[in-house]
């Protein structure tokens, strides 16, 4: 039967081939790992890539930590002093390349001593200049290995991502959006092994989807205003994330390792007063793309 | 008898006045004015300098805000279905030099239809380096006026700005500190008018005091290494302020002006993944006294 120890093996060796995926397709750069060990019970490793060919900043985040439940959880869940056990695989990667897009992917597994278990996760896909084919290749490819888990899986964590991944303050998705899913427990139609090889699934795409999306584009030239858009671009991704993004402000809050939470914000982002688009530009033509309930797929 | 009238009409020639001074200091850049409506009532002018001489981002803002109560501040209060008005000036300048500092001023004024009055605000400095000897000016400056109104002012609003303008995750102070005050209400001690005139005059100290740190290191030669610092710094900046800044939070919350609100954040910052500072260098120094309860004054 599935238990924590195989899901905790199986997070780290699909960390280890997308360490390994995205160094060879940078061909420059390489990750540096950070051991950590938390208070309280488990640890962490955190691989950050910096400077490369095409990587800007990134990280690829493994952690599996236990314990007491942080009393926010606890509360939030209405579980007392349960024990906790979370792992989980992190990831986002900020290009150099403009037409380059961000992309973000997380798998996690939790489970309480009073036996509940579940899986969460999710990719999403960030463009500085949203490319329709690029967009409808990457839903496309996510609804695929969606349907051979479940007929509902895609809708639903599709439209979840649209909800999540959404700046309300700036009335726009962070990007294309993608899926999103949490707490999939095992049901009477889905076993946890079945969950967890979803979830794997999810986890090994990873790697081949983003690195296709980079080799499309790593060779395209690109000037300064294309940099200052990105840089705008990435002033919102930091924006989501500090303001919304659960997994930040728990970390946040509960005394995590600031330098793998924050591993997410980019080298540069930058802030405009009343920033506006030329009309008709590919800058507007993405603005106009940054909102929920597209059909890519 | 003192009136909302009289209060918001002093604000706005606040901002007039502190937008003459900085502009003169500048040499260069002049402000930019939004005025903007807020649906249920008010509105407010916004006022941005961006690209000068010395400064390279940064805004002085008035509003004058009421309406029915945001049900979230109904619910905090505990006031119902009060109406309420709102009035401020708020400031937040990014130099281009990083030997300049950044800073922070508002005042404010809110009174609900309950009667209730109250004053808030405050200024704090956050220097890209500490230099000691600005820090004490500063501090002494603001004690000297603290002191004219009450003995008590100083020593309670410099450990209020402590415990404020403090980021909770990098067990660090924004940045050198200042004085910060909420719901200052009439009480046997003090009158309203007597508040407001402490207000008025942290208001018109902010002017003098700022451009005198401007003009002290406007022309001090920095290197690309100080830069990249400064622009680590405003990481920091961006993280309290979207993480803690209570202003920006309920901005953000109650659907204010976001270019308005968001004006705070400046055109470039920087995250280095575990950036370590050299030993004995000026970095160092500064980070060592980024601490609360440092008695500058």
């Amino acid at each position: 039967m599935l238990n924590k120890e195989t899901i905790t093996k199986r997070f780290k060796s699909i960390q280890d081939s997308i360490c390994e995926r995205l160094e060879q397709c940078d061909g420059l750069a390489t990750f540096e790992q950070d051991l950590w060990e938390r208070d309280g019970g488990g640890g962490g490793r955190t691989r950050v890539i910096q400077n490369g060919n095409v990587l800007e900043k990134g990280g690829v985040n493994f952690s599996a930590v236990h314990g007491k439940m942080p009393a926010i959880i606890a509360k939030e869940l209405g579980t007392g002093d349960a024990q906790f056990y979370a792992t989980g695989v992190s990831i986002v990667l900020h290009p150099i390349n403009p037409f380059v897009p961000i992309i973000h992917m997380n798998i996690r597994y939790f489970e309480m001593s009073n036996g509940v278990k579940w899986f969460g996760g999710g990719i999403d896909l960030t463009p500085h200049y949203v490319v329709e084919e690029d967009a409808k290749y990457f839903h496309e490819a996510l609804k695929e290995i969606c349907n051979k888990h479940s007929k509902s899986y895609y809708d639903e964590f599709k439209e979840w991502a649209d909800n999540y991944f959404y700046i309300t303050h700036r009335n726009e998705t962070r990007g294309i959006g993608g899926i999103f899913f949490d707490r999939l427990q095992p049901t009477d139609d889905y076993s946890l092994q079945q969950r967890f090889e979803f979830v794997v699934e999810v986890g090994e795409l990873f790697a081949p989807l983003y690195t296709t999306l980079v080799n499309k584009h790593r060779n395209k030239p690109y000037n300064e205003a294309n940099k200052a858009w990105q840089h705008i671009r990435r002033g919102r991704y930091v924006e989501f994330n500090l303001v919304y993004d659960r997994g930040t402000k728990f970390g946040l809050e509960t005394n995590g390792r600031i330098e793998s939470i924050l591993m997410s914000l980019p080298t540069n982002a930058s802030w405009v007063y009343n920033h506006q688009v030329t009309p008709d530009s590919e800058e507007e033509k993405t603005l106009k793309l940054l909102r929920k309930g597209i059909n890519w797929a």
